[in-house]
This record gives structure tokens, C-alpha cells and sequence, in this order.
């Protein structure tokens, strides 16, 4: 028996999230499918975190056990061929040894997350599911001014989904940068060590508002110091999310 | 009457390429048939280059006569609303009014295209058909060398299709740059006032040879001046391949 690392990408568009569900495409199910195949044991994954339906990945980190002892290069190229084989936008990126008590969720010490906004009139075409279309002009400096104040431990009551299962609704937000990309192209920068169901959409919804001209920073504030997930402005949609990076 | 310049973006991967063929869905096509819609004319559209089937492109520009005048507003929101209905991953980008002896091939001054390369083993899963996956390592210093002595004016016999129509195979190389991107990527930019039938995929196919480390640089010269087609490497795949921008 031996503890494997996987860092893992994919396209979140075809999948009804991370998390294994009876009859319904997953992320992990088709990864635990792959190694099933050439492992010929069922084989569970645990994963960093989960992401929700047509969000996707580019670091999304995993821990597995296999019973007998595979090369590293060996388990990443069996793996990759099948789901390939299987017409799976998901690539096992990295296979490493790591040590028992290794765990991908409870391990982890910081998560990075990236949205996409294209910000233009016209319709999207290359980056279709790939980035959040807003057709009204966002002011990139007020958002990125006004994200500022969600810096550090609060209480995100406001911007974690009602579903959400954490005890407690405390956060510490390392990192919220708001920055303009090439072309039409805006990027939200988001680390935490621990992120509440559904926060970096509900912080991008809000910080649209702000963007549009909608909110001023003050609303913002108040909208966190509601404490009430009534005042979040609406979630920015799955598919401009991007898990970028587990730090271990 | 009255003359636009039209600037369009567009996923290459379900099209038959750029030019209207019978039968087969292309981009030209489908513009056309979005502009007969909503002007309730019959239309042709002018581009600056036909694009091979696959190639994407981010500023392609077009050319179309109009009948009735139209706000440039109008004529964009009216495309776009007919492409999007229509499903089409095509979007007008911008349009512009335009002198009646502007024609968008043969006044364009300069075309820019970019090739996404990704270079790693894992399969791709974001860029599926955005990119050309290349698995054995790349030396991105040689390949951006050894691109240098392409530059300026030479004979490209070598590096154009069997099927190109154009009367002469010299061209002018303006710029030729491999650079290494964000993670895996590698980025070749190239510049030409014109360019022949399948010259940047040639090019292209040819550098990965030398990034291979299976031609020198002395190798890509003896193909340049073989001025042969059979002396070229294999021609690399439309998905990596963007028409970027046009100049006038």
C-alpha cells in the first residue's frame, strides 16, 4: 500500500462537479474509473476541495492508495491514456510518493483560485465556457480598490451559499486582486487557506456590482457586515472559475 | 451603398475553414447568412484571408456592402443576436464605416498570427483544440534562434501548400519570435504583409523539429534553401493557430 499525490486539470463544462454522484458525470468518478481500470481494484480519490458543477481546474490536487507499488511516470501515463481513450477533459499533470498522513483536504495550507470576465459587447467564441461574458464596462480600479477591504478573517456569511456545510463562517482572505488582462480580459486573484461553498463566485458577483457602477465600496462593506447571504449581490456563474493551486 | 470594415473572432474547430464552400459549414457562411437575416438581403462578405479549417482567429477583417445605411451599433448587436441564436461560435468584434476602395484583403498592410503550443506530457484538457499538444520537451532558445534566419525576404517554397495559388512563393518575414508562456505554453508569433497557403503551420512544423533537437539550425536553412516542399517538416495541426490581427 502506498499514498500517491496527484495534481490534476480539467475542463469542469461536462461534469456535474468534483464530488462522485450516483448516475451523474464527476470529475472524481471518472478519475476513479481511470485508475480502476488499470489498477483492477476500486480505488476511492480524495480531493483538495470540492468544485461545483462546469468549474474548472488547473491544479486541483488529490490523494489516492494503491495497493501494489506503480512507477510514478507509469500511473500517470495509465492514467492519461484512458481517460483520453474515454474522451475525458481531465489530465493527470503530476504523480508524486508522499507520505501516509498526506491528506489532499486537511493538508493543505493555502488554495488559489482564478476568474475570468471577458468584457466586451460581442459574444464569446473561443473562450465559451471558458470565462464569464459581461457585456456592461467594469471599472477594474474600483473593484480591485473595493476588494481590498475583504482582506483578512471575516465573518463571510454573506458570500457563502445557503447549502454550505462549514461550522463556522470564518475565512481569512490572503489575497483578492482585481487586475486587467489582455485585450477584453479581466482576472480576479483569490487565495485563502479555506474557502466557504460557493465564496470566490459570490465575492466576483458583488465586486461586478462594484465594477458596474452598481455598488460603491461602501456598499460592499455593508453587504460583509450583514452577515446575511440576502446582501450578497447575484453569483458570478460556474464556468469563469478556475483552482489554480493547492500549497502544501 | 455604403462600405464596413467588419472585425471578427471566431473558434475554428467546427468550420471548414474561412471561405464559403456548398454543403459544408464555414465562416463566411455563416456571416453571410446572419447579415441575409437581418438585412433581408442577399450578402457577400470580403475577408482579408482565408483561414484553413480549424484555425481560429481573434481579428480577422472583413469587407461588406450594405444597401440600406445602418448605425455601426445596429449592424454589430443585430449579427451578434443572429450568431449567437444561430449557435455559432463566431462574434463581430467591431464595425466600422469604411471608404468604398477599402477592400480587406488587398489593402491589409501587415497580418499578425500567433501558434499556442503546449508542451508536456499530460493530455490537454482546457485547451482541447486550442492548442497543439507536444509531449517530448521543446528547447524554446533554439527553436527562437534558428526562427531568426527566416526572417526578411526569401523564396518559401519550402513552407507553403502544394495547393497554393499564388503566383510567386516569395514573401517577406517581418517577425518570428518563439517565446516561452504562461506554464507549459509556447508562444510563436509571426509577421508578414502576406503570407502563402499553410506558411505559419509549416514554419511551425518545421521548429519543432529543431526545438526537438532533430534538425540544427543548419538543417532549417538547408530547407529554406532546398526550395522544395518535400524538405519540410511535418506541417503542424490548424488548433494551434490564431490570425491575430490585421493592419491597414
Amino acid at each position: 500500500m502506498a499514498r500517491y499525490k496527484l495534481t490534476i486539470e480539467y475542463d469542469g463544462t461536462p461534469y456535474h462537479g468534483w464530488q462522485r454522484q450516483d448516475g451523474l458525470p464527476s470529475v472524481q468518478g471518472t478519475v476513479e474509473t481511470a485508475f480502476e481500470q488499470f489498477t483492477r481494484h476500486a480505488t476511492v480519490i480524495f480531493g483538495a476541495g470540492r468544485t461545483d458543477t462546469g468549474v474548472h481546474a488547473l491544479g486541483q490536487v488529490a490523494h489516492v492508495d494503491l495497493r501494489e507499488s506503480w512507477s510514478l511516470d507509469k500511473i500517470r501515463e495509465a492514467a492519461n491514456g484512458i481517460l483520453k481513450l474515454n474522451g475525458q477533459p481531465v489530465a493527470i499533470i503530476s504523480v508524486k510518493t508522499v507520505a501516509d498522513d498526506f491528506d489532499a483536504r486537511f493538508s493543505a495550507k493555502k488554495r488559489h483560485y482564478r476568474y475570468r470576465i471577458v468584457n466586451r459587447r460581442a459574444n464569446l467564441t473561443v473562450d465559451l465556457n471558458r470565462a464569464w461574458h459581461v457585456r456592461k464596462p467594469l471599472d477594474v480600479k474600483a473593484m480591485n480598490t473595493a476588494a481590498k477591504l475583504l482582506l483578512g478573517k471575516h465573518d463571510f456569511t454573506t458570500f457563502r451559499s445557503t447549502d454550505c456545510q462549514a461550522k463556522s463562517p470564518l475565512r481569512t482572505l490572503d489575497q483578492l486582486d482585481v487586475k486587467q488582462g489582455e485585450g477584453d480580459e479581466i482576472e480576479i486573484i483569490c487565495s485563502a487557506r479555506g474557502f466557504l461553498h460557493n465564496q470566490v463566485r459570490s465575492l466576483v458577483g458583488s465586486l461586478k456590482l462594484v465594477g458596474e457602477g452598481k455598488w460603491s465600496k461602501a456598499d460592499l462593506q455593508a453587504a460583509l457586515e450583514a452577515k446575511d447571504r440576502i446582501a450578497c449581490g447575484p453569483v458570478a456563474p460556474a464556468c469563469g472559475l478556475y483552482l489554480v493551486k493547492v500549497d502544501y
